[in-house]
């Protein structure tokens, strides 16, 4: 993650990323498919979390509700640790190919939770609108958490942003859909 | 449009493309960088159209509401045109490439939207959720649109996108609050 850093995610050589892990150039690409893949490690087990919380999520919830409960678990999975977590972001946010391979696993990543509302019964496109102001509320929450102070908790930013989408969407035009109607 | 369906993203030249369009290579690369370019010509335009009328909406609305304006406004500007809309999202869809480059004009497209809220006075993280839940309406209305029925108006599935994304982040957990704080 220094190296990185230091001189940049082009300059540093797998050898020296493999190095730094403690793994041969040869285990290191028997987990992952190139050097870009290393920050991006956790993000298929995060996928699994969320999916899986909005699965165990009880089937009295709204759909909104249970991809409100699968970001919040991925907060609860992910923080502390945001010192680490802003060290990854600024290299990610100096790359703009990894800047892409975020925007792709994030895009991945509210398919997956659409996907897995729909396997509970939830309609498109309620499950696609859910999903996605779920990743929208998880990217906000995520870069207020990741350059805010440092004892915050991010399952608290989280769960403050969920509840500022929920008024801020509430608060709407009076009599706007009679005039698109 | 059509040869790239035909043989490929990849295979099509720019040569094909510039006579395609009845420009010369060098007339080409004048107004394109290169030739995925071509395919996101009218991002900028949508861009500024929207974050016009983030400026332009009445100082009463609340941001959701000038967001919701901004969308509508974009569907009005895209549609009618859904199946050449849709040749494009073929083409897109079927070059990993043209995804990225889709997804990053998304995300600018919802920074520039928080950005014309934040000059509106209109504090984070209230400008960056608003924005990012009309990327997100805006996102799913289009998918709906383009593979919808023929004869949609984008704007009418943007304004009932709008109008379920209202009602679903409404719909919360009871106590759902007090579990978290």
């Amino acid at each position: 993650m220094t190296l990185y850093l230091e001189r940049g995610f082009e300059e540093t050589t797998v050898a020296e990323i493999a190095e730094l892990a403690g793994l041969t150039e040869r285990t290191f690409f028997r987990h992952f498919s190139d050097k870009r893949e290393v920050l991006f490690a956790g993000a298929g087990a995060l996928q699994e979390l969320m999916v899986s919380a909005v699965r165990a999520a009880p089937a009295s919830l709204s759909p909104f509700d249970v991809v409100a409960r699968a970001v919040v678990a991925a907060g609860d999975a992910m923080g502390p640790g945001q010192e680490r977590a802003l060290l990854r972001q600024r290299v990610i946010d100096a790359n703009d190919d990894l800047k892409e391979r975020e925007l792709i696993k994030l895009a991945a990543l509210g398919r997956a939770l659409a996907h897995a509302l729909i396997e509970r019964g939830v309609d498109d496109p309620v499950a696609s609108l859910a999903a996605e102001a779920g990743i929208a509320v998880f990217r906000v929450a995520f870069e207020r958490w990741v350059r805010g102070p440092a004892d915050a908790d991010l399952s608290d930013v989280i769960d403050s942003s969920i509840a500022t989408l929920s008024v801020i969407t509430q608060a709407r035009e009076p009599g706007k859909r009679q005039d698109h109607g």
